[in-house]
């Protein structure tokens, strides 16, 4: 008895590829990308090199306005009946230091699905933002101090990808980071001159807050958020105390 | 209002661990751990050094004969419904040369994961294994000669778990290895002297599979096994004639 | 007695860079980089947000036309007598099928180290290029076939750097990646129809390398390069019938 | 003109092994292995199952006192005249917290080479310990709080392998802990209660350091350490206020 395969293609594939940010510029990176489509249960294997003229073709621009249109060109020239895109990437914000304004550019992990089930389609972003968390239990019990730490946010979000969204439709990568910055106890910023590091050093003593508080802060704004039909978040505090990670996850119902 | 944490605790824990093997003696082996349960709604925090002693009080030992009492221990201390312990760590298979019999050790990237919904307990296993995948269209089109790699399969099998499973009703590593070398073109081995070099190059030049052939055959196999209750597998070859992978998966229904 | 500090600076910054290839036009990419300085005896620490400064005076060009100023600039600023600026970062070539010129880009890992002690200014480059061998052993004893796999072939070169090189005294890193496919097996390509899959089939069948002759077929030509002061080479195949590498290594005397 | 070869193995193995504490009692964990031997011009390749034979026939015990025996035997069977063997693994410590006592396992990276050039050998050991680093400018500019983090300070020695070292000879893993936990703002510990995390919390706000102090203090103590012939020491602090290291590195003259 033949059997459908869900899911065959490339994967590990490094390539360059050209994303759009909240200012309407391109900005471009470098992602491991991920292609795939099913095989139905009479077709013995799949033309592996279409995956690698699909993504050619597209100049390497993987963007909600293009994404469309290459799962189309999947599903034809493999003849499938699902296809998805995964893109994996480093993406830069220009930070400004909060009081000399110093510049810099900070790197966030990203995670984009892009995925076409016959002609419906849904779009997914993972976006992890590096934060700072000082504990609010170190600062209970000490006379002075608190530990603190690198943080790693991780937001998700999943929804029906159109042909053509609006500007206000789309959920930004800079939303979600700054999202992700206001339950923190701190941002994190690539320059920081003396100034300011006595501002953050202060701003993150002034708002402690646990993993378990970061991730029902950011899940309270994202559930009432009518834009996305899925999401998750989970922080994962880089404990100064300990050899491992303290995290927190929370999932939309 | 507030919000319930679907999941709160540790990860990234190195710790050596003590594993069973289908002889049933034990295996001493280094893992990286996650462990967490939910957080009601009314609850601020769960006391994460709690995650440490149930863990040191287990002796490392994790089988699915002291999990499930690990579960109910977490749930317990931390006043929590459900409770999941992930543990990956690589396992030692001992493998003899095919002519010669020459002994070695194969490694594994094993995943297990150990969860509970109230008295409810879920285990499943994942398990990584190193093949040789033999291209049958290379071959096809070639005079001579046909390339070939190394191909990892995880398969991911779930089920139930009992308090005390009878040691037929266990699905082991070594199974899982052996399923996935029985659909590869070969399998690898630790130490090939010369003549077994010979029986494994010749005997992956007369079983061609495609990575669609690989999934297809380990999953008809797993399809018809009564003691898992679902399963995924995946196989990813990592192309000599490319940079990036080709790989297939079929998921159970 | 206080202690002169060997290296002090940053690390583990993810940043956008541009960087020149053979055809002297920019390729935009993405590095992890790390940059520093020595420090005197007398010195308590060095003004790290210094270092960010400089990079983004760069605007991220980090080339041998940039990196002598970069350098420079970095010992003023922070006073210092030597400085290092060391960049890691996929680099991508344009390559056309051996039979049908079916374009694709390959990905190639890459390492600059741009360091200056003093005036005295040296620049080394490691490039990473993934290429087939296939092992004359497993030829030689079987009947048909032969195991093969892809390989990583890590070229090391370093020559002064001086303010404004010719571009014929430069290294470029097209010129490393044909030097290491020139000894392997076969060249890999990111997209080959079934034709360019038979050619490289058959070629890497007739060009059979172990690892030690595919570094000394390299070494050879570097020895003789007047461009570079030291060189090192290493092969590191990824054995398609064993889960370790075999590797071999030559140094420059 | 033939050419020598400077190395020549296997690598990427990933192998369980088998270490000594100072307790002098043994710890079974799980390393990744590369072993390698020169090639003398005139030979084409090296055997390189002889590698595993080595390793199987030594069950797995990598310490001082058996390495030289490898050696020879690796020297000997591969008829080559130089011979390393290096392996990386985790090494756990049993640490009590400082005021509780509640008992846990750190893991600490440990990389030991163990080479022979003919009769002459050589041990080195590179051993990367979790540290907590606050710092001292922010505490400095700020009315109240210090940011602070996790720090790895890396320490490198190396030293003659005699045939029988005696136990006052060798440099253990658990003094190179200490050493760097002596010079850092407070050790790290797998298990704290709150009282645990007040005194950890106000130890490192009393002993605020830079990467600088922090390398500086223990290469000091190594400069006078008779044991030894070489060393190195490099601190990477993963800067909860930033998303890169900053780190500082001391190498013996």
């Amino acid at each position: 008895m033949p059997l459908r395969i869900d899911a065959v293609g490339i994967s590990q594939l490094r390539h360059p590829i050209v994303v759009r940010d909240r200012a309407l510029s391109k900005q471009e990176t470098v992602a491991e990308i991920s292609m795939s489509v099913d095989l139905a249960a009479e077709q013995r294997g799949a033309h592996l090199s279409r995956f690698l003229e699909v993504l050619d073709a597209s100049g390497g621009e993987l963007t909600m306005r293009t994404a469309g249109a290459m799962l189309d060109d999947l599903r034809r020239r493999l003849g499938a009946s699902t296809a998805t895109i995964e893109t994996a990437f480093p993406y830069f914000i220009e930070k400004r230091a909060p009081v000399t304004g110093a510049r810099g550019l900070l790197d966030v992990g990203c995670r984009f699905t892009f995925s076409a089930v016959a002609d419906d389609r849904t779009f997914s972003a993972e976006v992890a933002v590096p934060v700072t968390t000082l504990c609010p239990c170190s600062q209970a019990v000490s006379d002075y101090g608190a530990h603190n730490q690198r943080c790693l946010v991780t937001i998700s979000i999943a929804h029906p990808l159109g042909d053509d969204p609006a500007d206000d439709e789309v959920v930004w990568i800079e939303e979600l980071v700054e999202l992700a910055e206001r339950h923190a106890s701190a941002p994190i910023y690539p320059t920081l001159k003396r100034e300011d590091e006595r501002f953050v050093t202060m701003q993150a003593f002034d708002h402690p807050v646990f993993v378990e508080d970061l991730v029902r802060g950011v899940a309270r704004e994202l559930q009432v958020d009518k834009r996305m039909s899925a999401f998750s978040v989970e922080a994962a505090s880089q404990e100064s105390i300990h050899n491992h990670a303290a995290f927190a996850r929370v999932v939309s119902p």
